[in-house]
């Protein structure tokens, strides 16, 4: 009888490019794990790297600082098993591997088969696929390991299992996207009811860029029951014990967000404070405008990093109504932010009287709102120049779709906090935000959208409703239907080509836009790769 | 003994996503070719998409479309035989392929082996591999069918030609850099020397986002004597015969541009031109300095538009010096184009008089520079918006890669027509502008370069002489060095170090700039994905 392993699954917020500062925290949390007793402890994919390290992968130096840090992590692998994924380059091919140290010594490496090169994902631009399970003998026990995507197909597990390995460990750096924990049980559920083995999980946790990573690491038992769950959005470490043919969770079950909304909200929070943070900026500027995606952009903010970092800043005008400066500063004053209000009347006066003999006898157009626009982003860029805080941009996705929005206007900034959120959503979320505490002014959420640059203007005057916009956006761009097929679904001919015509045009737009949290399957940055210059003719 | 072939090679410009467009284009260079006599025609890589679509290829109707369209091929093939590429689904996968139509009848399809996923190129996102060669009997002859990537590896072309191809054809969408003809001409005369078969390399041209292609189809003998060269930067048509053992010209060579720097300078007008005329702008206004960059671009966007579709802006400050106004006012008139001055003074003052409460008390740092810039793209961008007629920025490679540009300033717009060429090279290609005709003032050339965003100020305060700062930049950036690399090369450590870090810590800027002409073989594009968030350090 072999004896029972506590393994232990340690989910961490890894710092992209930073070898030397994973391997310090690979070190410390094994010491961690191993003074709460277990036998081995599981990082995830990429983990010496971070994940998703790009072009930092082809910089001739990445191997001499990979084997540097496994040496260090091969010598802190006494009394503890040390499993980690990281580059590796061999007879001039790199590999996306993980491997397995303990006493000093490598047990074993295993070179990831199924690279994702869809949607976020460009691993074949830099990875050569193994093609080999790799099954270690560990304390009379045989673990396979397999890496992220290999477990969303079937070969890989099916081959592991094949080779011999009665207990899967899968490293993963799975993306979030509203829903996708689900997705991943379920897919585990698929192997362990054909094959009858365990598997355990382990996921990173943070942002990276457009990318936050959820955790939500878990255990799953052969008969499909998921007998460890571990929080998510938050580093931690939690252990199971495997026996052999059982396994058992040893640390208790961390309690998931209790909603789809509750669990996209500390999405938006984790994109946008580890981007501010790992960028080591000192907080974050906004404007505040009295409309709704600021104001939920600004308790994003505050949640994120706390008041005392995030500055707001009321940019009115003459369109500017009174309900906008009054909410906008309520909603300022019961978060406790830095506040200021700043007329942009006497820049934009000063613009067109600039312009003046240019634009003489030529018709007022969107020429004027895009100013009134730029003259707000111009602020806030020199506050943040002036102050080191980053501004934070208040664009929501249905905008980013249809163009509604001004480059080097509202789209001046370092980060989008919910440029992933369709309008509809925002509504949601700030209900949602407000029912924990109510700090969005109601009549923030009630009112009827609007730019409010022009007199009287809202957004309905110019687009269809938000559920209706939304619904279609989301046929075009997530779920990559056709316009004729939108339309069979039972929207109104006008409104598809208006709205998917809208798209095409504005990738110019979405090109030039801050990154900014990704929550969908499919946002605006590396998942979707339109030309600017295109005569695709949508629908015809 | 099978008669003699005559084939014509057609090198065109097409639009990307226009696949009707696309295909009438291909019906009426066909109709021409056969009326010329020839026998059969061929154009480049992915023809009816134009190349590349990107993410054009998932969407659901591209099939369709395409099936549409080489029935329209296949109807317009009689009398002359029509080679094409296009991309094809089949068993649900995706492939590159390229077929051969003749009297209404496909006479096979090939779908490229090698899959570029490099660089620029990530075709392995789209499609599928494939594995065998195409040799279709057409009049007695055999004729091999090969794509692009596939020519710069052995086994596509020995495969083909050991399937019985005495003459290969080979379909290009291969994007310029500086020397890449030389390398085509090298490589083929490897196959040729090895295999002894001759070769037809044909191109596509123009300008398409931030790729050129040059064009420059030609026919190579099995002896590798270069029997056909066509025209760089130009749409046109050549024909060969083939009689089974000899290949002949039917047409006459055109001459390759004089120059390295003859060619790059007309890679920088096709770059502009297409992206101008086929985003339908109706024209172009830059903001003129009376510095070198943006003299060199007015230089160019006259040369691609004509002077009737370009206005420069001169926009004066304080410590704009008398030089630049008189050379800015000398260049505009000596090439005809509208002209005007417009000063930033009181958008400026404006702008800090409503930020002096804020700012009280700090000192004066790049903020206000920064503000200078900003003031100036605001009033490029309503001068655009008010006209159509498109910003084009001004910024060289090596500002660009250091971060020395002002987000939202003068990186505001739409394209960059030198943003992939470093200054010193800058300087090359205006002395050579001026060599055809004298339009940049000799004293823009001559004096040192300064952004005049301070009293005196002048580039080289701040960072290293050009031709030290390029040599770095192209070591690190297009050679892929370390730092300790170009440090053993022969450059200061404190310069090496000092560079390489701006080059990282700026990725930022470069997110949000717009795409402009690539003419190296790493741009800022999608050549170079390096992540926002990043903890690497370069050089340690």
């Amino acid at each position: 009888m072999s004896e029972t392993l506590q393994i232990a699954l340690a989910q961490c917020n890894f710092l992209v490019g930073d070898i030397v500062g994973n391997c310090d925290r690979i070190i410390a949390e094994a010491a961690t794990a191993r003074t709460r007793g277990a036998d081995m402890v599981l990082f995830s994919e990429l983990a010496l790297t971070g994940y998703p390290p790009e072009d930092l992968l082809l910089r001739p130096s990445l191997q001499p600082r990979i084997e540097e840090a496994l040496h260090r992590i091969a010598a802190s692998s006494s009394g503890i098993a040390i499993v980690v994924g990281f580059p590796w380059r061999e007879d001039g091919r790199l590999y996306n591997c993980a491997g397995i140290w303990s006493e000093g010594a490598c047990l074993g490496r295993y070179a990831k088969q199924c690279l994702p090169n869809y949607q976020v994902f460009d691993e074949q631009r830099y990875f050569s696929a193994g093609y080999q399970p790799l099954v270690v003998d560990y304390r009379g026990h045989r673990l396979g390991l397999t890496i992220c995507e290999d477990i969303w197909h079937q070969g890989p597990i099916d081959q592991c299992v094949g080779a011999g390995a009665e207990l899967v460990l899968n490293l993963n750096a799975s993306p979030y996207h509203i829903g996708k924990h689900d997705e991943r049980v379920s897919l585990l559920k698929e192997h362990t009811s054909r094959l009858g083995v365990p598997i355990l999980y382990v996921n990173q946790v943070g942002g990276q860029d457009e990318l936050v990573f959820d955790g939500a690491s878990f255990a799953m038992a052969g008969n499909g029951d998921v007998v460890l769950q571990m929080a998510e959005w938050n580093e931690c470490q939690a252990d199971v014990c495997w026996n052999g043919s059982l396994l058992t969770a040893v640390s208790a079950n961390a309690a998931l967000p209790e909603s789809e909304l509750a669990s996209l909200y500390q999405a938006l929070v984790t994109g946008v404070r580890d981007y501010v943070n790992k960028n080591r900026f000192k907080g974050v500027v906004l404007g505040l405008s009295g409309g709704i995606d600021s104001a939920l952009t600004l308790a994003i903010a505050v949640d994120a990093l706390g008041a005392d970092r995030v500055e707001a800043v009321m940019m009115p005008f003459a369109y500017t109504s009174d309900m906008s400066k009054e909410d906008a500063a309520l909603q300022a004053t019961k978060m406790g932010v830095q506040y200021r209000s700043i007329s942009i009347a006497p820049m934009y006066d000063a613009f067109m009287e600039s312009l003046a003999e240019k634009f003489a006898g030529m018709a007022r157009d969107t020429t004027e709102e895009n100013l009134q626009s730029r003259c707000r982003g111009v602020l806030l860029m020199a506050i943040s120049n002036k102050t080191g805080y980053m501004v934070l941009t208040t664009g929501n996705k249905s905008e980013m779709a249809v163009g509604y929005a001004t480059l080097y206007g509202d789209m001046a900034g370092g980060y989008g906090a919910i440029k992933d959120v369709y309008k509809t959503r925002v509504f949601d979320l700030a209900n949602y935000r407000n029912s924990i505490e109510p700090v969005i002014p109601q009549r923030v959420i009630d009112r009827p959208p609007s730019a409010e640059l022009a007199p009287g203007q809202v957004d309905q005057d110019s687009l269809p409703p938000y559920p209706v916009l939304d619904a279609i956006l989301e046929s075009y761009i997530e779920q990559d239907m056709s316009a004729e097929a939108i339309i069979a679904s039972g929207f109104s001919r006008e409104d598809v080509m208006r709205v998917v015509r809208l798209v095409d045009i504005n990738e110019y737009k979405r090109r030039q836009a801050p990154v900014g949290v990704r929550v969908t399957r499919r946002g605006f940055g590396r998942d979707r790769r339109y030309p600017l210059t295109n005569g695709w003719k949508a629908g015809v």
